[in-house]
């Protein structure tokens, strides 16, 4: 296994510029391998055509909502709020922007019913909300996702993330060999790389979790493993929803609940696990 | 010319989803369009080597007030809130997440100090403040960008859009070169196309202009020309900044303030006038 951590500070390479309010810009070699990253992991199941989806990145909380993810993690959620849109409260607004702090001055918002995703495979559901499949139906996005977190580091923690998914709605036995298929696949990427990534059993970050039903169903039936690089980092999941999202939003197969699975890669983690591997030099990296 | 507007409902076209709260989504031959225009976008100019670079999508309030955008435009920005992290406030919370009308219990939110970016440019100039530039700079990105309207139509009028800029920082005969050579480029594009496009002075959309001192500067000495698609549809714009930025931001060139200027284009808008030129058959796309 080759050498890991040679770079003590992500924040100081070379076309990776990380500002004070927890967001990354990438540019020169770091752009180009982001770019590679997710064209390798496009790459991993290739006789499956998944049908591939653009989002914009705004989500009905209505829609959230049915998922509990409002009760669930609302330590999470970011609201993208706008100004209530009178002349009396715009002119309000610019007398004074800022307070003393550089805190906006929010004294008059307008109402605010959606949520920046926090997580790209919930627009798939949402969009097939009330339908019958006849088939498997395979997608995947490559998605800019928001989670609000206490303290944020480049690559690893961000505000804003990239998230690639691929999502499986179908019999549970298809479901199940996507997953499968998936985590051979990775299994030997993960062999040939000599990264050091275990698969283990995980539990989402639910708000008060020892009261929350959710939690504890996640705890008695395991439906989620996370790929974790060097023992810290999770630079993927792999998800088993059984007929969840099938039956929160109405989508149907053979007239039952459909069953769906997603596997989801952030794109910066595996950034961070390139040159945590490689070292910070283009021509070390390997892919 | 070929026939105008063979399409009367956008929001119909396969591969277009359009949802209720005004978000976009694209998949099928209307994402493979979407992309190769932006490749097409990025050919214009074969000779300059943009570097390009990928930002996330908030911007510092305090940077953009830098800007006096939040003067100007505060009806059309969006910001980043979440919740006050303490837990009687995300207990209050999750209590009850949505009101009778569907919207967010936004009583406690904590404090916000950014906004969504409303153009991709901006991004530029925050990240080269304070330095001294030795040669001329050409940069591009391409960015998800949002601007709250009254009412929002699809492809042509979006909260969320995607804008692909080309900026250049360096001397006025610099940037005043580089405006130049894209719009000849895209005029010889358009009438290769038979685009009914025609460059159009504009001014940017103020809040009150009539008593905005930088609404009236900008009718005097008009730095904005668009890109106008038969008759109502701006594809894209020309703007030539002077000083304001390199001042703004403390970026110079020869120890003055360096000139600036961008070439912006709505990518939605762009499929908007590929589909209302060449109809909705992919067939018949050209680009």
């Amino acid at each position: 296994m080759q050498q890991i951590a040679q770079i003590t500070d992500f924040s100081a390479l070379p076309g990776l510029h990380w500002q004070e309010n927890g967001q990354l810009s990438l540019s020169g070699s770091l752009l180009r391998l982001y770019k590679k990253i997710d064209q390798k992991i496009l790459s991993f199941i290739p006789d499956i055509i998944f049908d591939e989806q653009q989002f914009s990145p705004f989500i009905s909380a209505e829609q959230l909502h049915k998922l509990d993810y409002l009760h669930g993690f609302p330590h999470l959620i970011t609201m993208p709020v706008t100004l209530d849109s009178s002349q009396a409260s715009l002119q309000a607004f610019t007398a004074a922007p800022l307070n003393e702090n550089g805190n906006l001055n929010l004294t008059n918002i307008a109402p605010c019913r959606e949520v920046l995703t926090p997580a790209a495979c919930y627009h798939f559901y949402e969009k097939q909300s009330d339908t019958e499949l006849n088939g498997p139906c395979y997608l995947t996005t490559l998605c800019t996702c928001f989670r609000r977190e206490s303290a944020y580091h480049p690559l690893t923690r961000q505000w804003a993330f990239s998230m690639r998914e691929f999502v499986c709605l179908g019999t549970q036995e298809e479901v199940q060999e996507f997953l499968q298929r998936f985590e051979k696949a990775l299994n030997s990427y993960f062999q040939k790389q000599l990264w050091p990534v275990i698969f283990e059993q995980a539990t989402d970050p639910f708000f008060n979790p020892l009261v929350n039903a959710k939690y504890v169903v996640q705890k008695l039936e395991p439906v989620k493993r996370e790929m974790i690089y060097a023992g810290n980092v999770a630079i993927g999941s792999f998800n088993f929803h059984r007929t969840f999202f099938g039956e929160r939003f109405n989508i149907r197969r053979q007239g039952e609940a459909v069953f769906s699975a997603c596997v989801a890669f952030g794109l910066e983690r595996w950034l961070y696990a390139v040159l945590a591997t490689c070292g910070p030099d283009e021509k070390d990296w390997q892919i």
